[in-house]
């Protein structure tokens, strides 16, 4: 590696995956990590195995298909015991590159408040377990979580026992988001000053921007010598989220000349990253935001628009192009054929199996017979709709409504059940979509609770596809029994009630809200199953119980 | 005016309200304003009065309700010539405290390609212009427009000559978001030190945020020295936008002891400014939005979940009432009367007239028969929706529509048109909305395009009020004759082609797309009166033609 390469670490699936509303399924992971190894990000953090069954299951099956040798590395979170990074080894397997991400607290408030730990024991811990950890893997990774805020001296300790025990690269995670940049820089350059053997290793950013100072804290960073970058898509991640892959790796290529470090990230595929994840999760993002915001290349005053028509270099420090933003019109339309759609979608970057194939070319066609002009960003709505592989416990067989003016809005719905059992049934509500999802709580009796719902067009013209979101909250008993009561210490990732989502595409925004709605009920059904089966897989492939 | 206090300036109403979709009525500049002045920014830049008379009218009808004597400065920003700077010294005349900002680009590219002038005329253009504006105004702030490109040498001729002529502030502009922390904080630190009499203005930091870095570049620059940041609500602005004025005041107020520094702004009343300007521009804050976000106090992760149990402090370092997200839910429902109603609605900071009051009174009733539960935040968007003042030329008076699997949606809308005169007619379409659409389109038929469709909840369970915004692209020939075709050099803020938005809420989804749809052709339809309009209300008031 060149000294002037910075390593991208993309952390969406773990630490962005982490965030309120954000949980993916297993096969929006796989596809948002196929999204990132195209788009040659150096490694991926794929997930935390020890949470749950589950998430080692989805950490295992990402490490085999994306963790090719020509592909990424793929790393594993864990805490500092024997068992958390014995699942991290056994999830990250199949990966031609693996390594272990471990982690420990550095500051007096975590350490007296949360570990209960003195710092001569925590040193002690850090020391064994990047051992232990070493002993099993060549790539480890180290994390003092709240590095900005512990004492610098008993950091450094820390960190050069981290150091002796093997560790390769030393991550500084600004847990809280506190840190200024100029502090940020100063710590990272302090380290490299202050830890024997930090010029061995790679030193690494990890940044949350709860000041809004993420991008320029890693950025900081690398100026000071640091040379993995931690990031998300979207700048997801735990409360305001973490630095933003997409302006992180613009910034340097934009400002090459003044950091004078490059990275090996795929700019053209910046774009589909942020509209891959924000579908998945729901979250929009604004057309404000850096580099893939929707107005990032428009101009709108007078002033601007006539000095770029003079000369882009007016008022444009970069293309729509290098970052994938300018559009890429389909030429197909309803007349064409099977092949010339999967030779589309496959210079798209999709590689689709057979079944999902058939479904997103039915879906292609029954839009074209709705919809003037299909575009590259359709086709991606399709087939994110598509891939999320919701499991179909219930099927919305018929759903009719109408409401008005001083109407009482009515809706009737036809679910198709297990074992093609039918049930119908009507009811009334505040709107046609209130109304369906009532007529649906009659016939599937799961008490949740609506948290969030939106709609937007995916596209611009009347005859637009809407693209609905919705997230519900689980009210069962069982929800609230799902993890050991005690498992909040410190295991498990979930929150005590869990939150699914729904998505739904169509025309009628309506028929988009009442499928994103079954498809966030039949996750919500189907947990519980998914659950046991995740259980069994992992057991099966070398999970173990503590 | 303390050393350690840092101005804040906010221009939401010019930078953030020229960026494409944006524009705002004069009635929602005017609450926007309000909220500010509650806020205590120090300086609000209300507009660009050259760029048409409607602007002119709006930052003077700013001027005289906002700028009271214990109100903030009220700026308006110039061009570097006699007929701008006389045009913003007429709008701001109302204002207690007036501040004139002029500009001029002082970097190679914008001086040979855009403004076609030697860098010798554009020094005597800036001593001239300043002089100028200083012999009507004893607060006088220069930009040099691009300074970040400039040629630091002529920067600092440009900017002594500015402070010889009478400039009172110096802005240093990052036109087009090019600068890094670092270089932005060694400028300022360059100017201190290098432009003779630097020391007796105010050096003002305008960052933009196409590198995801305005923030930091803006904390850089007031920790080299500079104490006034120009900022926008939400970070909106041409492209990336603005530095956040959130960010900023948090990053000062949580970080005091690292910057010294101080704002007067009252924290609490940052996320109704966000909430505000956000449903009036139809731009949602996504939820890991810092400071504002809905996520920025939530924490998922078992772990953080864990500490934030044990010891706020372990994961927090901000609270959510410092910023007013803590919610306030509301006390009052369907038997609340008239008068607790409006203290409540004082209590929230709404001035509203009697008739505006009517208004909100009888839509909250409504809303409470259909809502078990209504907080502030509903209130919120009753009075945003009600204080738009849409023009009502056309009215919906009744809509009923139909659809369903496999049916063809369908609507029958009827309107009351000027002087009573009733339409009826139906349509069918690609959804409900659409449909809807399609029958409007029949009765009134001014070709446009719909470039934006979102609905999202307002708040939590299945009857939600849902809040559409709607923006449409006017087609017609006129529209495109609106400007002098020789306008767009340089003058003329608009584009070619004028963008409406339109808002709507109702529990009904399809109601709340039929209403917020029939308020964008309602603007749209009014445009062009409402140019005669204010252009003979500015006229009457002092406007000249060049």
């Amino acid at each position: 590696m060149d000294v002037d390469h910075v390593r991208i670490f993309d952390t969406t699936l773990r630490d962005g995956e982490q965030a309120p509303g954000c949980t993916m399924t297993l096969e929006e992971k796989l596809e948002v990590a196929r999204q990132l190894a195209r788009m040659r990000v150096d490694i991926i953090e794929a997930g935390f195995p020890a949470a749950s069954p589950g998430d080692w299951a989805a950490v295992h099956e990402i490490a085999r298909e994306v963790g090719t040798p020509d592909g990424p590395t793929i790393a594993a979170l864990a805490r500092a015991n024997k068992d958390d990074i014995d699942k991290a080894w056994t999830a990250i397997q199949p990966a031609a590159h693996k390594r272990i991400h471990t982690f420990m607290s550095t500051s007096d408030i975590h350490l007296e408040h949360q570990f209960r730990k003195s710092r001569g024991e925590a040193l002690e811990l850090i020391g064994e377990m990047v051992s232990y950890a070493r002993s099993l893997c060549d790539d480890v990774e180290f994390s003092p979580m709240d590095a900005t805020r512990s004492d610098p001296e008993y950091l450094f300790q820390a960190l050069k026992i981290a150091v002796e025990c093997g560790a390769t690269t030393l991550n500084i995670p600004d847990t809280v988001g506190y840190s200024t940049p100029q502090e940020y820089g100063d710590l990272i350059a302090a380290i490299r000053q202050n830890v024997p053997g930090a010029d061995k290793v790679i030193i690494s950013t990890h940044c949350h921007d709860d000041l809004g100072v993420a991008v320029a804290n890693s950025l900081a960073g690398v100026y000071a010598g640091a040379r993995q970058i931690e990031c998300t898509i979207n700048g997801i991640g735990e409360r305001a989220g973490n630095a933003s892959l997409e302006e992180v790796v613009m910034a340097l290529h934009t400002r090459e000349q003044f950091y004078g470090l490059k990275t090996q990230v795929v700019t053209r595929e910046l774009a589909r990253a942020s509209r891959t994840v924000s579908s998945f999760i729901g979250v929009p993002v604004p057309p404000n935001k850096a580099i893939v915001g929707a107005n990032t290349f428009a101009h709108e005053s007078g002033i601007h628009q006539d000095g770029v028509l003079k000369n882009r270099m007016t008022y444009e420090i970069m293309s729509a192009e290098t970052v994938g933003l300018d559009g890429n019109a389909l030429i197909l339309g309803k007349h064409s054929g099977r092949h010339a759609f999967r030779k589309h979608v496959e210079a798209m970057g999709y590689d689709l199996n057979d079944e999902d194939f058939q479904h997103v070319f039915a879906r292609f066609k029954d839009l074209c017979d709705r919809k003037k002009r299909v575009d590259d960003r359709d086709i991606e709505a399709l087939i994110s709709g598509e891939i999320q592989h919701t499991p179909q416990i219930y099927k919305l067989a018929h759903v009719q409504y109408s409401s008005g003016t001083g109407m009482i809005p009515t809706a009737t719905v036809r679910l198709l059940g297990p074992d093609e059992t039918e049930q119908i049934d009507s009811a009334l509500g505040t709107g046609p979509v209130d109304a369906i999802y009532q007529a649906i709580n009659r016939m599937i009796n799961r008490p949740n609770e609506l948290i969030e719902f939106s709609i937007k067009a995916i596209t611009e013209g009347l005859d637009a596809v809407a693209e609905v979101t919705v997230r519900i909250r689980e009210q069962s008993e069982e929800a609230r029994t799902v993890d050991d009561p005690t498992s909040i210490n410190l295991t498990g990732k979930r929150a005590v009630q869990q939150i699914f989502s729904g998505y739904g595409i169509h025309t009628d925004s309506v028929l988009a809200a009442a499928e994103a709605y079954m498809g966030a009920l039949n996750k919500m059904l189907a947990a519980g199953q998914a659950r046991i089966n995740a259980e069994a897989a992992a057991y099966a492939a070398g999970y173990t119980d503590e």
